[in-house]
C-alpha cells in the first residue's frame, strides 16, 4: 500500500471527519468538575433574582441623594431595614433610607445603595422618635447593587460546547440552578504495549531489556486528559497474538493505542495488525512531524486505531498533539503561549517539529531553553515545561526569535 | 482585639511556619499521578542498564568506519545478529559488523550503529559463504546509541520533592522501576458555607435568596488541587451553631474554610466562631490585598482555619492565591506567564491586586484583557483565562506593560 505521509493538521481533519457526534450523559453537578460539556449551556433564569446591596449601607432612591456632602448633607428618614434572606416589608418612598446588609434584597422604588462609611446618624428628628440618616455623598442609580440579571439573564449562553469543567464554571453553573450537565462520555481508550524487549515495572530487567514505559505513561496521559485507560499489557512481536489483542481492544473500548517498538520490523506488525482489523482504513501511514513520524492512524469499525512510536517521548508528544484533542475537545482552541527562544534550533521545512523546553521568566518575559536529547530519553521530557512548536514553514528558529509554546 | 492586616507574602510565611511537616503515605505507581512528592526521589539503577541502538543497522566499531564514504566504502563482516530483549551471542571484534534493530543491546566491543541507509549489502566475499557490509558513511563513537545510565544513572535525582507527578514522571519512574512512591497525604478540608439568604443549589430561591455558590466551587478547587473536599453544608447566621459545626469540621478534617458572609455582621459572626475555638490564634485578619481583603487566617490546635470572604469571586481568588499552594507546594515556585496588558489598571500601592483577565496571542505574544465587574459575579470569573497580578510596590500597571499572569 501506498506510505500516506501528512501534516499533523491533516492527519486531525481526517480523523475529525471520520467520527461520529461524541457519545453524552448527564453528570450531576458535584461530578461534573473536568467534565467536557456537550452542548451550549444557558442559564435558565436571571441570577440574582432580585436587585442585591454589595455593600452594608443604607438602600436609597439615587436622585434624593444628588448634591448631598460632608458640608451639606442629606438627609433621609430610615424607613426600615432589610434582613438578609427577606423580601423587605415594604417600599422606599422619596425621602426615605432602608438599612441594608451586604447581599440584602432592594426595596421596591430604590436603585442605589450609599455605603454606611459615607452616611451619620442623625439621631430623631425634632418631630417625634423617627430615626434620620445624614449621606454625606450622592450615588448614581446603580451604585453599589447588583442589578437583577447581572451575573446572568435567563437564556444567556454561560459555558460554550467543548469547555473542560473548572471549578469557577461549577461555581457558575451552581449560582444559575444548573444541577445536571449534559457531558460528553468519557472515552475508554485501550492501551496496547508491544515488544520482545519489554518487561513488566516489577521486574528487574535482565541485559537487554528495559521497562515499560508507553503503557504506563500513557495511561496517566489518557487519565489526565479526562479518559479512561484500560490496558491489555504488553504483546510479544508475534502477529496472530496482536491481532488477538487488537480485536479484543477494539471491540471493547473507545480508542485504541499500540505503542509499538521503534524498529521497521516492528512498525511493519503493527501496521499488519491495524490492516488486519475489519472495516480497517488506514487514514495515515507516517506524518510530517518530529518525534512522532513513524505515526499510522487507521479506523476500524468507526473505531480509531492509532500506532504510535516506539520511543517514550515520541509516543507522549503524538499523544499530546493529536490524541489528546480527542479526549479534551478545547485544546484545538486552546491559546498558544509565547516565549522567547534562547538557542538556535533547526528544522526541515515541510515538516512540524516539537522541542522540549524549560521555561522561566527573563527580563519580563517567559523564555524558553531547548533540551535537547535523544526521543528515546523519557527523562527528558520529565525535566520540561512544555513543548516549542516549530511550524511546517518554518526551517528553524533562532535563538532570540517568539515562539509557540504548549505546557505539558 | 489588634486588626492584623498583612500581605499575601507576610501571610504564607506566617501559616508556613505553623505548619508541621506534611505527612506522607506511599502510592503504588499507577496511583501516583496528580500526587505530590515527599522527598526527593533517585534512580535506584541505570536506566538503560546496557548501550541500545536508537536505530535499524549494525553495530560496529566506530573506528572501522573512519575515512567511508560512498566512493570509498568499509567493508566489515557481519559477524551476528542482535535479537530484541537478548544478549548478543558473542562479542565484535575489528573489522566486524552486528546487524541490530532499533532498542537492541550492543554487543562487547561495539560503539557506534551505522544506520542500514547508509549501508550496503555486499553480498558473500570471494572467500566463501560469508556476509558483508558496505558502510558509505563514517559514525562517531556513540553515535545512534542510548548509553547505559544515559536516560538516569544509579542514585541521580529524578524527581524533586514537592513536584506533583505528571504523566512524563510518572513514565520516567516506570523506566527507573520506581513502583512506590512516598508521596504527600492528600489533605481533606472541610468546607463550612454561612448566610441567612444562602439556599441549596437544588432549591429555587425565593426572593431575597441566592443559591449556594461558595461551597460548591470551592469543593470543586479542592479536588482540582489534589486535595479531598468535606461539606459541612450552609449554616444560617447564628454563633452557637457556626461554633458547633466548626469544632467539628476542625475535629475531623486536615484544614477548614469558613466561606463567610460578605457583611460585617457575618464577618463579625465567623471571626467569634473562630476566636472561639480551643487554642486558637489569629494570624491575620484582612489581608492587603484585592478583591479577598477580609480574610481571616487562624491556627486552632495546629490545624489551619480560612476566613474568606463571602463574594464568591474574592473568595476563589484568595483559594488560589493562600490555600492553593498548602495543597500543592510546587505552586510556591511556579514561573508565572507574562503578557502585554491591554488597558490601564489602577491598584493603591502597599496592596497586591489580582484581576481577571481573558487571553490571546497579538502580534507574537500573549495578550491580556482585563475583565471588570464587581466580584460578586461569578460569571467573570467563569470567562477569564488566568489572574493578573499588581504587585504590592506598584500603583497599577499601563497599557502596554508585560505583566504576571497566573492561570485560573
Amino acid at each position: 500500500m501506498l506510505f500516506k505521509t501528512l501534516t499533523v493538521s491533516e492527519a486531525r481533519k481526517r480523523i475529525a471527519n471520520t467520527l461520529g457526534a461524541p457519545a453524552a450523559e448527564f453528570a450531576p453537578l458535584n461530578e461534573a468538575l473536568g467534565r467536557v460539556v456537550a452542548e451550549d449551556l444557558k442559564s435558565p433564569e436571571d441570577v440574582p433574582s432580585f436587585d442585591r446591596s454589595t455593600m452594608d449601607g443604607f438602600a436609597v432612591s439615587a436622585a434624593d441623594t444628588f448634591g448631598a456632602s460632608e458640608s451639606l448633607p442629606a438627609y433621609l428618614r430610615v424607613a426600615g431595614e432589610v434582613l438578609m434572606g427577606r423580601v423587605p416589608g415594604g417600599v422606599l418612598d422619596t425621602g426615605e433610607a432602608w438599612a441594608i446588609p451586604t447581599g440584602g434584597m432592594l426595596p421596591e422604588g430604590a436603585d442605589a445603595v450609599v455605603m454606611v462609611e459615607h452616611t451619620e446618624n442623625a439621631g430623631p428628628d425634632t418631630r417625634g422618635a423617627e430615626k434620620w440618616v445624614a449621606v454625606l455623598r450622592p450615588v448614581a442609580p446603580g451604585e453599589n447593587v447588583v442589578r437583577r440579571g447581572e451575573d446572568a439573564r435567563a437564556g444567556d449562553k454561560i459555558i460554550k460546547a467543548g469547555r473542560r469543567l473548572r471549578p469557577q464554571d461549577i461555581g457558575l453553573l451552581a449560582a444559575c440552578g444548573v444541577n445536571s450537565i449534559k457531558v460528553r462520555k468519557r472515552l475508554t481508550v485501550g492501551i496496547i504495549g508491544t515488544g520482545d524487549e519489554i518487561v513488566d515495572v516489577g521486574v528487574v530487567p535482565q541485559p537487554g531489556q528495559v521497562r515499560d514505559v508507553n503503557t504506563v505513561a500513557l495511561a496517566a496521559m489518557v487519565e489526565a486528559s479526562g479518559g479512561k485507560p484500560l490496558l491489555f499489557g504488553v504483546v510479544p512481536d508475534e502477529l496472530e497474538l496482536l491481532q488477538r489483542v487488537l480485536r479484543e481492544a477494539v471491540a471493547t473500548t473507545d480508542l485504541v493505542l499500540l505503542s509499538g517498538g521503534s524498529s521497521v520490523g516492528t512498525r511493519d506488525l503493527t501496521l499488519r495488525a491495524i490492516e488486519a482489523l475489519e472495516q480497517a482504513t488506514v487514514l495515515f501511514h507516517g506524518l510530517a512531524v518530529r518525534p512522532g513520524k513513524p505515526t499510522v492512524g487507521a479506523v476500524a469499525g468507526g473505531k480509531l486505531v492509532f500506532g504510535l512510536p516506539g520511543h517514550p517521548v515520541s509516543a507522549l508528544v503524538i499523544f499530546e498533539i493529536l490524541v489528546r484533542p480527542f479526549l479534551e475537545p478545547e485544546l484545538f482552541e486552546r491559546v498558544p503561549l509565547r516565549a522567547r527562544l534562547r538557542r538556535s534550533l533547526h528544522s526541515a521545512a515541510g515538516r512540524e517539529d516539537f522541542v522540549r523546553v524549560r521555561l522561566h521568566v527573563e527580563n519580563g518575559e517567559l523564555a524558553a531553553d531547548p533540551i535537547l536529547g535523544k526521543s528515546g530519553l523519557i527523562a527528558t521530557l520529565s525535566r520540561a515545561d512544555g513543548l516549542v512548536r516549530l511550524p511546517l514553514d518554518a526551517e528553524g528558529a533562532a535563538a532570540g526569535e517568539m515562539v509557540d509554546i504548549f505546557l505539558i
